[in-house]
């Protein structure tokens, strides 16, 4: 095996196992993945080349077969764990052609493996599934019977083992890291993106021995009337008083995420600032409480909007999404969300991003948890920064 | 005008109007773009919300409409040009619902614009239009004529306005700085994330007055036998004696980048290495000598495969691809290519990133430059960093 490879054997054979269960019940022969974080979940790839097709075939027997541009090929021996026959590259002249397509030499793969006539499902919502690829794997295996298998691999990696657990730790550790930064670098004339660079510093030098990995995404930092978007990253604007900025910001050990995010006020926040804080901060209370085993997501999102209703404060959907192992251009798994139309039971190990953010009309007060389902009790945030609007004079 | 659009209403405007001379060839009556490449050089969005559904719908007459989620309506009332009427949000109940899609949102807006007959163009080849984007806007639109309009935008932005090529400048500057960092820093003993850890935060302070943004590829600094592979990134081993490690790099000013590369030999290197570092380095020439204006992209790998091939070095693929304006995944604008099957007349104004790298059995050399297309001459590289192999002890 790769020495590589971020897990044991074990842990690999443990997803392979769940994973096939899904297939079997979905009735699927075979497998496409093109989604790079259910690619690396299962065989342990990691290079930065999801910008060319590429993918991971999984059929109920064996070892997966991770398939990319040959150059890649070489990327994928020196970071999955399956033997050298099962990563396959293709040639560079399929790369950004409008004569020939990469989807042309993976139907000719799976041909070649017996599946020209088999049950396939394909990731038809995934960024790197493209109309075009879909319409010509269609139409390069007429007797193959494409289905949808959006999210299939995603839901198994719903409930984190302890190995993931502990690697989410790990980069929890690096996002206190980061956003301790962040509070202590905000001050009024700092430009923003030399805040932002302090802050990127801090995250991929990490932690004693734990190295930092570059997040899925970027930080987000925007302050003022900026704050009231919920996904502006930064310009070289220095920082001014009487305003607040967010910061969105995640630590990351090799692929996994632990997002945190806190608001920094330079000056002193109006009675209805800190009004809507001690709201937020009550709402976040009754979530986590909420946020139990045997309870389901709706449960968190209701908490939070019961108190917020009671505070006269209208918020309404997304309040956070499962996180765990993440490329770009999303450190969500894209699977439950916590929103009062979502009945997910919670179990043990579940992993959230609980993210009760408020944009207000001329301002943004974002404060979130990373959150682990326990077996007992109240879910446990597991990053360790006081909880509460920080104000600098 | 939103004044925090990058550019002068007038480029904007020459944007439009070439888009639309393109449109009015291919037949469209629409565009839906999804490219964020293509949104922000149409209309100036700019912002980290591109792993939900958004794009831009561009019609024959009028302003551009940007359309994505609400709470990225007010992103776009933050950094797009047009009137806030042309900004448009669709519900939060949209997002990764298993339910609906966001593009039945779209679809009922095309509706109500009037075009739910007409002739609209998709980039079926991008990340942001996935294979279910595709069949539920096409469900949803039975009496259009969706039609394939891939590139067609990124087309128009091959040859770069005074203003570009100013940005490109700027980040060219940055470029500099951050490979200075990467060659002052690297050393053996040093981690490799520590040394990301310092080119990033080079890349971000940015130079001067000029703020650095992030690139749209993180760093890939391979050593060793990792570099025998294009696209890893970092970890956390400390760098070693009698290894190559190439740097990958680019500076970002408002999106625009200017990518580098160059490798870092600690120790000294083999004969074979420097052999083959002579030839790169006489084959980079011999490729800027033929990327004029008149010439084509062929001709410029033809030159540089001719001094290979001279010296007994095999290197085929592809060699490069035009820069600019760029967002996660890839700073390549996927059109051109500078290879041997591709004939795209080269113009003034024109910038690639030339980018011959040679990938060996057990190492990887990589020198390259951005090069600017000039009215008279060979192309000039925009990046002042010396082209050699550099060699610490």
């Amino acid at each position: 095996m790769n020495k590589n490879a971020a897990f044991e054997i074990a842990e690999y054979e443990r997803r392979l196992k769940k994973t096939r269960a899904a297939m079997a019940k979905a009735g699927l022969d075979a497998l496409f993945i093109t989604d790079p974080s259910n690619q690396a979940w299962l065989t342990g790839y990691d290079g930065w080349s999801f910008y060319v097709h590429q993918g991971v075939i999984l059929t109920m027997e064996g070892e997966p077969i991770w398939w990319g541009r040959y150059m890649d090929m070489m990327g994928g021996r020196r970071t999955c764990w399956m033997s050298h026959d099962n990563i396959i590259g293709y040639g560079d002249h399929f790369i950004q052609s409008t004569e020939v397509h990469p989807m042309q030499d993976l139907a000719a793969l799976l041909t070649r493996l017996g599946f020209e006539g088999a049950r396939i499902g394909v990731e038809m919502e995934n960024y790197y599934y493209s109309a075009k690829a879909h319409a010509v794997l269609s139409a390069e295996l007429p007797n193959a019977k494409l289905s949808d298998a959006t999210a299939l691999v995603n839901w198994q990696r719903l409930i984190k083992s302890a190995p993931e657990i502990a690697f989410i730790q790990k980069a929890a550790r690096i996002s206190e890291k980061v956003m301790r930064t962040a509070i202590e670098r905000a001050e009024v004339g700092v430009r923003k993106n030399d805040l932002v660079a302090d802050i990127m510093h801090a995250g991929i030098t990490g932690v004693d021995g734990d190295w930092g990995d570059y997040p899925a995404i970027v930080p987000l930092t925007p302050s003022g009337l900026d704050a009231t978007a919920a996904h502006l990253t930064w310009n070289g604007a220095p920082m001014r008083a009487d305003e607040a900025t967010f910061f969105e910001l995640s630590g990351c050990y090799r692929r996994y995420h632990a997002p945190l995010c806190r608001t920094v006020y330079l000056g002193t926040p109006s009675d209805e600032m800190r009004r809507v804080e001690a709201a937020q901060l009550e709402g976040i209370e009754a979530g986590l409480w909420a946020a139990r085993a045997g309870n389901r997501t709706c449960d968190i999102a209701n908490a939070f909007m019961d108190v917020m209703a009671r505070h006269g404060i209208e918020r309404s959907g997304r309040m956070g999404y499962p996180i765990g192992l993440s490329y770009p251009p999303d450190w969500g798994e894209r699977t439950a969300s916590i929103r009062s139309e979502d009945e997910t039971v919670l179990e043990t190990g579940m992993v959230f991003h609980f993210m009760p953010a408020l944009w207000m009309d001329s301002w943004g007060l974002e404060t979130t948890e990373t959150i682990l389902i326990q077996e007992d009790g109240a879910a446990k945030p597991l990053c360790d920064i006081d909880r509460k609007l920080f104000v600098k004079h």
